[in-house]
């Protein structure tokens, strides 16, 4: 049995949607999107729009949907809430449906349009996201959103700790440089987690804005086994 | 006294010029071009002449210089040699200008054209390269060139090395996740550099063009104290 790929990409720059064409592309921002869309699943959300405008946002605002939408972390005036996980409560998200603003977002889940499947990954979501994964016969990518196209670390740590599971399962093999350095530093903090993130960026960004009180709680495994895919240009749960 | 800043960029689609002016750029491109490069130089190389095209290259040759050219690890049929430091040798190279055709290189150096300095780094003049950096009071840039565009761990491994010793001088500071991230994976690997060397994709697309021979020697800290910069386009030895 031909082994599956397993490769990593720091950033929508370094992203090449010639080569994954088919792939299971696996987009990943643990600071704090990919979190709070699983989190809004697991408090029952029916389904997420991403927009990339604020105009787009607003006209959904106008009728009658549900808006997250921020910018650099701060909460636009006319939405329901940020993209804090915190802010997708049952009470608020329960049979909604949640337009979702994100111009980094959007701009992903273009880039990534070609692959076989577009899912969601997170902490919070990684064992049941990673067995739906070994299910599949794909090729895999772990697509890092980063920060403003660069590289991050929470980001690439979440891809080290799902890489690890796929290659534990002897199912997929990996050349790619990305994953091995992912895999690696994902050894170096999987001990202290906490501890680790203390010194990345984004974490230092959020803290200046006191919007660091989610951290924590995006570092942990397995708060939901909700599975979010792109389906139509929409995130719906697999399950 | 103000901390000099110190960032890491892992691909040239992720260098941003206009956060870069004025400080210090240390290309590095261990596997070969950057480590022949200072081999030319401790050979005598009196400068080194980077050319983008096939053609410009060969009007050179036909002019009387030396002409280093290759792509994908093959030795152009008009050049002199290929991008192997042991091409650089004190018989061929000493007193000449040579030639060297780069389509990666050319960019990089354009690239960061508006850098204060472009200096070229390596194993084989870390301590040298490092000592220089110190002297000037410029930020850093540590700009690995990669494979295509692509991450890649071997320059990561330099940039990290490099990195560790500018963070012990305690005369710089990051706040950049791509430094952090080369620190921690050179402080996984510096033990035994050559065995973690084995497992990244350069060193396999080597062995399989038989041009792996090189690969300890461009791991060696050291070999020389030159210190090649770009002045005006071309590279000369600042000592």
């Amino acid at each position: 049995m031909a082994m599956r790929k397993l490769e990593t990409c720091f950033s929508p720059v370094l992203y090449e949607p010639e080569l994954h064409q088919g792939s299971v592309v696996v987009i990943i921002d643990v600071l704090r999107a990919t979190s709070a869309i699983c989190t809004a699943f697991e408090n029952g959300a029916v389904s997420i729009i991403p927009v990339a405008g604020i105009d787009e946002a607003k006209a959904y605002k106008n009728r009658g949907f549900l808006v997250a939408a921020e910018r650099d972390g701060y909460v636009l005036d006319f939405a329901d809430f940020g993209n804090s996980p915190f802010n997708f409560t049952h009470e608020k998200v329960e049979g909604r449906t949640i337009v979702y603003s994100t111009t980094n977002g959007t701009g992903i889940i273009k880039l990534a349009s070609s692959a076989g499947a577009i899912v969601i990954g997170s902490f919070l979501n990684i064992t049941a996201l990673t067995n739906w994964i070994i299910k599949r016969e794909n090729d895999v990518v772990l697509f890092c959103a980063g920060w403003k196209n660069r590289f991050n670390l929470e980001d690439t740590l979440c891809a080290g700790a799902i890489g690890e599971r796929l290659i534990k399962s002897s199912l997929y093999s990996t050349i790619c440089d990305s994953t091995l350095a992912a895999m690696d530093l994902w050894m170096l903090a999987k001990c202290d987690l906490r501890g680790y993130i203390e010194k990345v960026a984004q974490r230092k960004r959020l803290k200046e804005k006191g919007l660091d009180d989610c951290i924590d709680f995006c570092l942990t495994a397995d708060y939901t086994g909700k599975i979010p895919v792109i389906e139509n240009g929409i995130l719906v749960n697999t399950i």
